[in-house]
């Protein structure tokens, strides 16, 4: 097997420091594929390189579940300047989605009434992460994107971008994604839900300014910290080392301490009702067919379990019989589904050939 | 793909009413591998079909983590008349492992201070549950059995019985097992067990006579769930059929449907302090070395992500090395880690030969 770097395992050492401040759009209403109106909604972004005269030069960065504006912070192997985005020729921009908890309205955000949304923020799609993005770049006065791109729920927002916008972007590349979740995924996805839901500190989802439920959603994500690694990397990173002697139910392996290292560490950064809201809206996404559109470059990783290579697959064939120019790579590697975050080499080769071509 | 019998996802129609009553043995004070003494054990057990004279006969099973004695019902697709455990010229005595909830002694049966054990369960191990079904056998005028059996855990246990009386066996058939967990299985469990321990209800395990933590149980199962079946059996089953349409955070899709009731049915049949226990000693177990013993028969199935093949075969090496007769089949199958309660056919097969063999 490759060898494991163990930066891999250090978050903070997947994230560099960001160059470009965040800012906050005011995208006023929009309204939801639902027919609800989110009213005064604002998108954070982040913009890591500079526009040219006629801003044709736009990469639009689509994160996944966790992630945020940052995006030359979560995706640094990949983006920066020349790296396979390169921010001497591009302007990445990235975006928190519609739903998050990272500057972007969201369930935390205050609604009209001055109180945080809470339960009564509204369901959200991936198309509408997507119509609050397409404002946003109108407030930019970004006409049309060089490529728009995301891994895993940042696929499935890419592959939305050229259902929605066909004519907007030039060029899709996504990884790791799918064109509509797996009973699987869903599984993985509501068992976490339900470890939030069925915390008593999630009061039927009202808890602001409180910590909420941050005992449900640590455990939601070690749920996710399982789902995103093989069993070739857990193995490889942590076997049977222990940590120490057992003391009652402490962690007794490096696994266990890792996993309850992670889902601490993430109730500090992120929402539970964000976990809900964006879960609830890759779940539901369905994308049956596609016109006419961009040329599009998919990638999949071998070991990955969460979304496998065939669902990258069908995505391609969609777009093929829409008569796109498709390409989809399978990455050989151990690294599981957090692969697309993590193998810059062959990524990078295949995203310089087809921005360049 | 082979198609799945409905009957699969129906736990009730694997469930055979047992025909045997579950009696209870006394088997005194057991000291535990860690020198903590237990004292006043009790062991569940039943026994499907009837001893012979020299009581030569008796097949000993073992259970999974969330089995019981009645192992007619849980595997009832290999134990009965004419089954591949023939109950027609086999005593098949199925036990309730050390530390469960059905009926042997567990953290929820009462101390010697009249109340339950609650936190102060001593830690046990696979190897406690054997010597404790090794007393009981002992009780019953066994000396010796025609074989040892389980799948999962209770391959485990069977794998421990090989070692610690490898005169007292002549043959061991193992499916879906391990000599050790890998990272992953230990991960799966961890997050299982956060999900229990995190639960304010279960607090810190003096939860008796109460409910206890129903929903960290809940989850801790649907987590299981998630763990025992492949990506093809889900979709297979589930694919995205929709419940109904959404109504809040209730279940939308099927899948959820089905994982929140088989989490919900758990809690009512099970005691959360048990499976902290038995995932704990499960966790904990590593075979490195075996002397030489009986005949082995290894079965494991091509998708069990859980327990992989590559451990069975490591189980089936040990015992080579051993100087033991040893076989070890791959059953090719789409269900997963639960394929060992299922594909009885290659099982029967094999089971029936190796027995007469």
């Amino acid at each position: 097997m490759a060898t494991i770097d163990p930066a891999y395992f250090d978050e903070n050492a997947r994230t560099a420091p960001a160059t470009a401040e965040r800012q906050i759009a005011c995208i006023g209403d929009l309204e939801l594929e639902s027919g609800n109106v989110l009213p005064n909604v604002e998108v954070a972004y982040q913009i890591f390189g500079s526009l040219n005269a006629d801003r044709s030069n736009a990469i639009l960065v689509c994160h996944a579940l966790s992630g945020d504006s940052n995006c030359a912070g979560w995706w640094d192997r990949l983006i920066g300047p020349r790296k396979a985005f390169d921010t001497n020729h591009y302007a990445v921009i990235g975006t928190n989605a519609l739903g998050g908890c990272q500057g972007t309205t969201g369930p935390s955000s205050l609604s009209p009434e001055g109180r945080p949304w809470g339960s009564s923020f509204p369901a959200i799609t991936v198309g509408d992460m997507v119509a609050a993005q397409a404002r946003l770049l109108d407030q930019l006065g970004i006409p049309q994107l060089a490529c728009v791109t995301g891994g895993s729920m940042g696929g499935m927002q890419a592959l939305e971008w050229t259902r929605q916008f066909p004519t907007r972007v030039s060029r899709a590349y996504i990884t790791a994604a799918s064109t509509a979740h797996s009973a699987l995924q869903i599984a993985y996805n509501e068992a976490a839900r339900q470890a939030i839901l069925r915390d008593p500190d999630w009061a039927s989802g009202d808890y602001y300014p409180g910590p909420g439920p941050v005992h449900g959603l640590a455990v939601s994500r070690m749920i996710g910290h399982i789902s995103f690694l093989s069993e070739l990397a857990f193995t490889a990173k942590f076997g049977r080392d222990r940590k120490a002697d057992p003391d009652g139910w402490a962690p007794e392996f490096q696994v266990e301490s890792y996993l309850n290292y992670q889902g601490d560490k993430f109730t500090k950064r992120f929402d539970a009702n964000s976990f809900l809201v964006l879960s609830k809206a890759i779940d539901g996404y369905e994308c049956a067919e596609l016109p006419a559109g961009p040329r599009m470059l998919f990638t999949s990783y071998s070991s990955d379990l969460l979304y496998p290579s065939h669902q990258s697959e069908a995505a391609h064939q969609l777009s093929i019989a829409a008569g796109r120019e498709s390409a989809h790579h399978v990455i050989e590697t151990p690294w599981g589904h957090d692969a697309f975050l993590l193998e810059a080499e062959e990524q990078t080769r295949l995203i310089r050939a087809f921005l360049s071509g």
